[in-house]
């Protein structure tokens, strides 16, 4: 989702630094679509990234900026370890390889910048009131580990100089636009959208449930700021906790209430579900964010932005 | 050196928590000595950890307690990068998949401790005056990459239920005996233990580098200690930061003119190297370790302690 709008805005501004984009290889599990508009030449691709030649064929043709955003969500690396660790971690480390093994041949000339989806996942309870970026990578998940893990290797790949890598811890990202996916995540954008929609949602957790979130327009542009920012003033610490909004899901529904009314939020069942509550409550729901927001990245102010943000972008009316 | 020093103290005590050993299986890359004394059978087996069978031989007997030690040290973890991540990531990633799979064949029921040589190389620059157990691990070496990922893959199978792992961070390890290895850190033992012998040594770092240390039998001491514990106290987070001394170069060479005199402190010749001199810097040189403490790990209290227990277990004394 978070790609397909990344295509979408890199097409509509088809320059990444003020440098115009040539060519752009878009990878994904089924052939994705080409974005609308773009001035620059487009191979969509079906490449499974765990498979054995994936990495090298993504590097062929050496790509001077890599994003990374292929995963196993959080819901299926916990009921998968084995796919979580194939396709989180090992295709992950593959693609590096193979920018290696570039990297050597051109000798040391190929160093793509590499952007990379980490999340906030990476952290684990208990917290700090507010997280900040020294705070330790203790994940409470696979996903988490995975996502830690990647954030080890590009630190590590980048103070060698194969590549010049960041990885952008996002926030929760809602409003999501449907259907959902299996991440644990997900009722945090279907008590939003479905009842928007005129249908009916289910939240598994308690109202007190703080999350950190951002929209996904949001999201996109971190990976636009990061694809023009120096990583050189990040210094050996490649991984960047990305701004958000703290907020509940209490004020979630409040935020509900003033878009759509009374009506929308009779539309959220409450489903308690011990799983999804355990897992959510040993989320992170407040950070600083310092570095981030000293390098300029940037989110929403507050929840109703975020639901405009959505009613604006994604939004499909109910039919009547 | 830790692993042959290990062997020996669970040969002297020749039990676990108050329950008897049954039989110890030894690896390493050369065939191991076995300890003396010990009151159970004992197979020493040569194992290059990195082959494809290694792991699975290790797991086959289903031992209850394994101690992971083995590992390519800092210096040729950083000149091979390809090595470094074969050994210290790879190899000990197929171990806990050899375990995953015990696991798995016995219903769940096989589920050892175990019990891993992490490093504070897992911390880099900058850092706090004191660094708490819940500063982040952001290493300077691919060797410190490796061991923060295992920590990560330690608590995310011990969190499954697939191990009871720790991984214990070792302090800067000294008075090592002879001869040196490849660790940067070498240097830190040999100007105690040459002098002492009557042989010449070099200090390639400022005196004024600061270090976190223990002696080895401290560090055996940790394995012990960690292998008698209830890990279910330290919850999720299985990375503990063991113990130790904060002491400079400079104070070093104090303690070795009271234990070995002026004529000892003139065998150390000064030889700044850049290399080393950048890499030891940007190690952490003062720990809080309050969770260790707490658990009852327990180091040194100086450093002229640590000269006396290398004099008392490890000094060959100079021939004349």
């Amino acid at each position: 989702m978070i790609g397909r709008k990344l295509c979408a805005r890199l097409a509509a501004g088809s320059a990444i630094d003020g440098r115009p984009i040539e060519a752009a290889h878009l990878i994904d599990v089924v052939t994705p679509a080409p974005p609308a508009g773009a001035r620059f030449a487009t191979l969509c691709e079906a490449l499974d990234v765990a498979a054995p030649t994936a990495a090298a064929k993504a590097i062929a043709a050496r790509p001077d900026v890599v994003f990374h955003l292929a995963a196993v969500v959080s819901g299926e690396a916990e009921s998968d370890f084995a796919k979580g660790y194939a396709v989180n971690l090992d295709a992950t480390r593959a693609l590096f390889e193979a920018i290696r093994l570039e990297h050597e041949r051109s000798n040391g000339a190929y160093r793509p910048r590499l952007i990379y989806a980490s999340s906030i996942a990476v952290f684990g309870a208990p917290f700090p009131e507010t997280i900040d970026d020294d705070f330790l990578a203790a994940p409470l998940t696979s996903y988490g580990a995975q996502k830690a893990i990647v954030e080890l290797l590009i630190a590590d790949y980048s103070r060698r100089g194969i590549l010049d890598g960041v990885a952008l811890r996002l926030p929760t990202v809602v409003v999501r636009p449907g259907p959902a996916n299996r991440a644990v995540s997900g009722f945090f954008s279907s008590i939003i959208r479905e009842p928007l929609s005129g249908r009916e949602a289910i939240l598994p957790a308690p109202e007190a449930t703080r999350l950190w979130c951002a929209s996904p327009r949001a999201a996109v542009g971190f990976f636009v700021h990061a694809a023009a920012l120096d990583l050189a003033a990040l210094g050996p610490r490649r991984s960047l906790t990305m701004p958000g909004i703290s907020t509940t899901v209490g004020e979630q529904i409040e935020a509900l209430r003033r878009a759509g009314g009374d009506s929308a939020v009779r539309r959220i069942h409450r489903q308690p579900d011990e799983s999804s509550a355990r897992i959510v409550s040993g989320w992170p729901g407040r950070f600083a964010a310092r570095r981030a927001l000293a390098l300029g990245f940037a989110a929403e102010s507050s929840f109703d932005e975020i639901v405009r943000v959505y009613l604006e972008d994604d939004h499909v009316p109910a039919v009547a």
